[in-house]
């Protein structure tokens, strides 16, 4: 190592720095069938396969255990799991867990935040079937892994999207990042003054989906039930528009979609004009939704119809033509994606 | 929960807290084969199956990035998990990466711990297919999971130990336990004068086991190539004694193991005398070997009798006998394991 040259993380940017790392990775089994790059690796052999997902969880840049009850924290972090592997169309089956505990940990509080993972084990029918437990010098540290099963002609991966692909999302989007945002005043409040209790009551909606995302495995298997593969998938954890960029990216495709389709909760925007913030930027930008955004061919169209949880929010162009935003007076916006800026 | 009660984890010490939190844990997939209590999970279906596994390792608590090179630490992180896929007599194919990154760290430092991890990946040959990187508040966190494959016949748990069979273990012990105790010493030396340099040229061998462990995969290979496989195994991470309690507790038996076969190499046996600790603890309570402990019948003896770093350093015994420590006197001593103590 150049002892003498340094560069910042933040310059390169999280996707940046993640092609840096990849770029010279490739795989050498014949099981590795897919790796870096899609929402989970793909393994195994024959028809029958398993997907295999991580994610690292750190106290002070994933979650504030000042306003996040430890329960809620093991539900969220099987689910984020979870809702990754419901990304690639499979059926989860199995988790390890690590967790790292520093000592002001009681016994109590390790059984609290266990409970709520056991409760998402339970809620999505995984096993935990193994993990790790260690000590932290620094913060409460979860990492889960998440292993899924799929047949090989029902992946969806990211890079599946065709040119008239009907973009389709589900549940509604900005309410997670809004309800953070409520979270944090209420702490900023009552930690001016500790005598004020925090006004959650007022936003149940919006700070339950910070605290307590639901992964959307009733759409996979309604999926499943009705035989349908969408052409790619993705799961909305970093907002709507860094999605968009990694299908188009991943697909070779553009995207245009129109600003009266997007799925906005009331609570949302009622939240979002209280907080001087535009709805709109929320649902593109606000990530943690952890719902799934996915393509389906126009003749798959009449299978979700009717389906009164899924809205069709645009459709897949020509590479050439951009990513675009079409707002309601009709002018066409670039849409601009961003990763987590943590650094 | 009962917020007037506080418990200390350190009541409970590691073991404690890993059977409280696993008490309720049952596996509801068929694809579930075995879940916590082993060093790596095993799924799938029919004779040719999966072992899962995850390893945290915490800065401050695992490592301590004062004297560990990035490039060695990122090499000794996939090296650990291979070794518990070794430890189930399987063959490691595919890992995924967390990591979690402080700003202290720059571009450059990541590439070098990158480039560890990548050199280890193509000595154990282990496809890289996955995983998440993320920015940390609390020092460097990597959290590793691995893969292996294993036909149903091959597995060794550390439930298959039985009455008379041979207890061997792979090269030397108490070597990484020594090594840290130098390298913590000589910390110190240079942070009361840090004109002073380090005196590492001592204890090559010693600082190395401690610095860049080596799974003990091509054990593994030559099992597979002798058609031998271990009634139980466990590799040596918290140290010889929690090992053997292991796979007494898992395989309900007792073992007798001998002061005068238990290998230990010259220069952890000088540096331990010269640091005024009593070789033989080391040996039982090191930790971090990385070697295999494993149990063959007798009628397998034959075809290890003549390898050359294997070591056969007791038996197994009924239940009732207990766990013994032979002394070169000829006195039997209780052994006593000890988990980690980082709390």
């Amino acid at each position: 190592m150049d002892k003498e040259k340094r560069t910042e993380i933040s310059n390169l940017g999280e996707f940046g720095l993640i092609d840096m790392i990849s770029e010279d990775i490739k795989t050498n089994h014949s099981s590795s069938i897919k790796g870096i790059g899609d929402d989970a690796a793909v393994i195994g052999e024959g028809d029958d396969l398993r997907v295999v997902t991580t994610d690292l969880l750190l106290e002070g840049v994933h979650f504030d255990l000042s306003f996040t009850p430890l329960k809620h924290l093991g539900f969220k972090a099987v689910a984020v799991n979870v809702s990754d592997v419901a990304a690639m169309n499979a059926i989860p089956t199995q988790v390890t867990v690590g967790i790292g505990l520093s000592s002001r940990f009681s016994v109590e509080a390790v059984k609290e935040l266990y409970e709520g993972i056991k409760l998402a084990a339970t809620h999505y029918n995984v096993d935990i079937v193994g993990g790790d437990t260690t000590s932290s010098r620094a913060g409460l540290v979860i990492s889960i892994t998440a292993i899924g099963e799929v047949k090989k002609s029902a992946i969806s991966y990211r890079s599946g999207a065709k040119v008239n692909d009907i973009i389709c999302a589900t549940g509604d989007l900005g309410a997670a990042f809004i309800g953070l945002q409520i979270l944090e005043r209420e702490k900023q409040v009552f930690l001016s003054n500790p005598n004020m209790q925090p006004d959650l009551e007022k936003y149940p909606y919006i700070t339950g989906r910070q605290l307590k995302p639901d992964a959307r495995m009733d759409i996979i298997h309604e999926f499943k039930e009705m035989g349908l593969v969408p052409t790619s998938m993705i799961d909305v954890s970093d907002g709507l528009a860094s999605e968009l960029f990694h299908i188009c990216k991943a697909s070779d495709v553009g995207v245009a979609i129109y600003e009266d389709k997007l799925p906005i909760d009331k609570q949302t925007f009622d939240t979002a004009v209280e907080l001087n913030l535009d709805p709109i930027t929320c649902v593109l930008n606000g990530g943690e939704d952890y719902e799934l955004l996915f393509t389906i061919n126009q003749d798959d169209f009449k299978k979700l119809e009717k389906h009164p949880d899924i809205h069709f929010i645009g459709h897949v162009t020509e590479k050439d033509s951009g990513k675009y935003l079409v707002t309601k007076s009709g002018t066409a916006v670039e849409l601009k994606a961003q990763g987590w800026v943590h650094f």
